[in-house]
């Protein structure tokens, strides 16, 4: 099946199958099943096995999925059987905090430029680290070109963001982290991907109100 | 209808329209279309009337939305009309930033009190403010009862978020916003959801790795 047709809903769940799949071989096991998997993560079993199917067969019928082979098929069909170079523009407390963060390099990310609009914050190296220099703004072309940046984390406040998103965009960069909880509208053919956690913690108010504390 | 009947993937969707309303009041539009927010979404627009017609009827045929209408009855209906007080667990570069962040408080959600288990980080005040006082965990039970706490934020590493998701859920806390990227396994009745940067990017690395360049 052609990756176009995909649904994105099923695309949106395969990071999750293989972020589950990585802690079973992180935890030694060798062997799952779509029935064990659908437990752990609370999808139904069957949706993960249809999900799965649509990239072909993972496992027999009985014997289940080998964790490895699954791990590393979920690897290829993302992408993140490689390092993403990518680019955090915001260096305030998020921008700073996702620098620091020491969890992308193992599945598939690596930031490798800071960028931020604040002129005493230019040239400064976050811990120290030389790989994470922060650029001022209209440097994003050139040194998105040069370390062959196609991914970005936009950690701006809110009222800044659609605009540095457009910045993002004219570099040549195509798919956008959005940490900014507003809407952002970009062309066709850029993606784009959002982290609010009011948006999140809404989502459980809505069954938290209809209980008793 | 029931909450209880509301699929889960339409209530996520809800906040969106929330955030994507609040937006459009804010910019000072009075009437606004599923047409209108369907194209700033990236949702169809029989999407959403669909989903906002489980809550009853918010729009006449052909009129449109009343955007502050609509505004307050989604408040009501994520129960944000009024104020979560919400803990946040781990006390690192993350569970910092989210202390420092400014966009809870508008949105139904305060912070009032942030847990550690270093005991160097033990009383120390985030910001100077009272109210971001790093408490020892086994605090948890006690200060999430004297100040009626339902939600914490969980920004602990991966290794240590299980065990301490088991001591929120013993505090009675019953909704979780987990960072840590892992997925936790919960009791019947404890919502979770999750916030993993990797998810979201891997998401996009799907479609990006199928394009050249």
């Amino acid at each position: 099946m052609l990756s176009e047709d995909i649904p994105d809903i099923v695309v949106g769940r395969l990071p999750i199958y293989l972020r589950a799949v990585t802690q079973l071989a992180n935890a030694g096991k060798e062997i799952t099943s779509s029935r064990e998997l659908g437990l752990y993560l609370g999808i139904s079993s069957a949706q993960i096995r249809k999900d799965l199917s649509l990239f072909g067969g993972f496992g027999k019928q009985g014997t289940g999925y080998h964790v490895e082979t699954l791990r590393r098929k979920l690897q290829q069909i993302l992408h993140v059987d490689e390092q993403w170079p990518v680019a955090i523009v915001g260096a305030g407390d998020l921008g700073r905090a996702l620098a620091h963060y020491r969890g992308f390099q193992a599945r598939g990310f690596e930031v490798c430029a800071v960028f931020d609009s604040a002129s005493h914050k230019i040239g400064q190296q976050i811990d120290g680290n030389e790989r994470l220099t922060i650029y001022p703004m209209d440097m994003l072309p050139e040194v998105a070109q040069a370390k062959n940046i196609r991914v970005a984390m936009l950690a701006v406040p809110a009222e800044h963001a659609q605009h540095v998103a457009s910045l993002i965009i004219e570099a040549g960069i195509r798919a956008i982290l959005n940490y900014a909880p507003i809407n952002l509208i970009v062309p066709e053919g850029v993606h784009v991907q959002y982290i609010d956690p009011v948006i999140e913690l809404q989502h459980m108010t809505f069954y938290l109100g209809n209980q008793q504390p």
